[in-house]
């Protein structure tokens, strides 16, 4: 297979990112076929131009199949639950996992795979809903040459670049595990630099203008300071994620004998937002656990 | 004052920043005197096109005196110190002070020029020293518009953009403070979050190519990444910079009621660097100290 024109692709999971992936895949020409709990999007994405619903019969059609579900837990249930995929694909079809979890975790899916003829990708994905849309994300892929050759197309089709990082399962989910590190503390400390700014008359919007051409920027200050300038915590990506990202994330590093101070610190104020009720709002929002302890008003919220 | 070519500019500090913003102000056609305690970058940027070396006699005919010195008390000796520059420039000439300090330090200064009847624009800089080379730099400035009408075609030979944040120091002096907070926070980030990929298997060089492409990356991590990935720790900016300026930070967060806890996190970790004897190399060495806890063994470094 290597015509994208040529390929069927079943999707589980239609959230903010799997649903701009599977937009994505449509454009390229491969038939898609899609699953979620919640009967709305998977209405939508089939007026989008997806071929149909995911069944037990369309399964049998489909070489790939694209998990983009909350977590690992979820995943296992998708694949090898009673209703699993995993049963009604054709022998060689491709799992390709996008759900940030434990490299061990993505090891034993690989196994298990193995153990039913299926091949399968460890392939965590970086970049946003936006880029997701516009087939522009960072793939972050480890699995078999024979996966990745099953699959490679589909992957382009959703991907700017996929990072081709070791022959089996668990390396990119531990290389996703060092991005979230790195995000979870970036989202802090964007809203701890944003409100300390503010409390030196400095208003978030001229913040943000200001150190995204500074030395002091990064791609989630870019990325996320426009939702607090507007005063929009519409969940792209939610604060709970952070949670369990990052519980991931400190649960290997520890297991590795790493330190990570910054993280830890990170994750006590997702945790305080979460605490707080803003569990479900944009990541960004973090940044009302700052203002409120320092007592500054930000955009969107009442005085 | 309008053709920078008819401009001339008093230096005092030839650093790694200092000394590229003088090579950018000569490419522009400025008429550049110097001054540095170390003879060498004095000769040196001399050979590379400088007027003259900076005196009583050249001073007179400086309208501008740009002061790329280490800390606050140095600029104030450099000002007003026995051989203080701001006796023998003429009036009317501005000073452009651009070393990180508090809020309140570069208001004083800015009284105590219009004292003498000198002009005073508070500029820290951001970018590093190639961006200074190549007269890309960032220019946090505030100021009163007399002091940038004046003192603008040299401001605009060494900068990419000059963000004019306000008429009265002290506000662009905060809003460095704010970067210098996050570039701190991303430097021990990127020291924390390379060692646990180091942990996991992945090299320096995978981990900066990968991250580099994804929501995890910041300016710093692609600016001091590849020095780890050399082994090279020839300081651009040193760690002992760090102690200053985010003392500087912290000190006015907390004056103001700003929690920074992912500061305070970094900041210990710059200490532990400082306190192994690493201050005076490359901040990016705060590496190190996340290394050895983990037992990894970075590039350059013996097993």
């Amino acid at each position: 297979m290597t015509d994208p024109k040529s390929a069927t692709a079943a999707f589980v999971g239609l959230g903010s990112m799997g649903y701009g992936m599977v937009q994505s895949a449509i454009r390229a020409g491969i038939d898609c076929y899609c699953r979620d709990v919640r009967p709305e999007p998977v209405e939508r994405i089939l007026a989008d131009g997806a071929k149909g619903a995911l069944s037990a019969e369309t399964l049998i059609h489909c070489d790939v199949a694209i998990v983009t579900v909350l977590n690992a837990a979820q995943t296992k249930e998708v694949l090898f639950g009673a209703d699993g995929i995993a049963q009604h694909l054709p022998k060689g079809a491709v799992i390709v996992s996008c759900v940030t979890m434990a490299p061990g975790v993505a090891r034993e899916l690989e196994v298990r795979c193995r153990d039913v003829e299926l091949l399968f990708i460890d392939a965590p994905i970086s970049g946003g809903s936006l880029k997701a849309a516009s087939g522009m994300l960072s793939i972050l892929a480890s699995g078999s040459p024979e996966a990745f050759a099953a699959a490679g197309p589909v992957l382009d089709a959703m991907a700017e670049t996929v990072f081709e990082l070791g022959d089996t399962a668990g390396t990119a989910s531990a290389m996703k595990a060092v991005n979230q590190l790195l995000c979870g503390v970036h989202i802090a400390a964007l809203g701890e630099a944003l409100t300390f700014a503010a409390t030196q008359n400095i208003p978030p919007e001229q913040f943000i203008n200001v150190i995204s051409k500074c030395a002091g920027s990064s791609w989630m200050l870019e990325n996320r300071g426009p939702h607090i300038v507007a005063g929009d915590y519409t969940p792209h990506s939610a604060v709970n994620i952070w949670l369990k990202d990052l519980e991931i994330a400190g649960t290997l590093a520890e297991q590795a004998g790493a330190s990570t101070p910054l993280m830890i610190a990170a994750l006590d104020q997702f945790k305080a937002a979460a605490d707080a009720g803003l569990g479900g709002e944009d990541d960004a929002a973090v940044v009302k656990i700052y203002a409120e302890a320092a007592g500054v008003t930000l955009p969107g919220t009442k005085e």
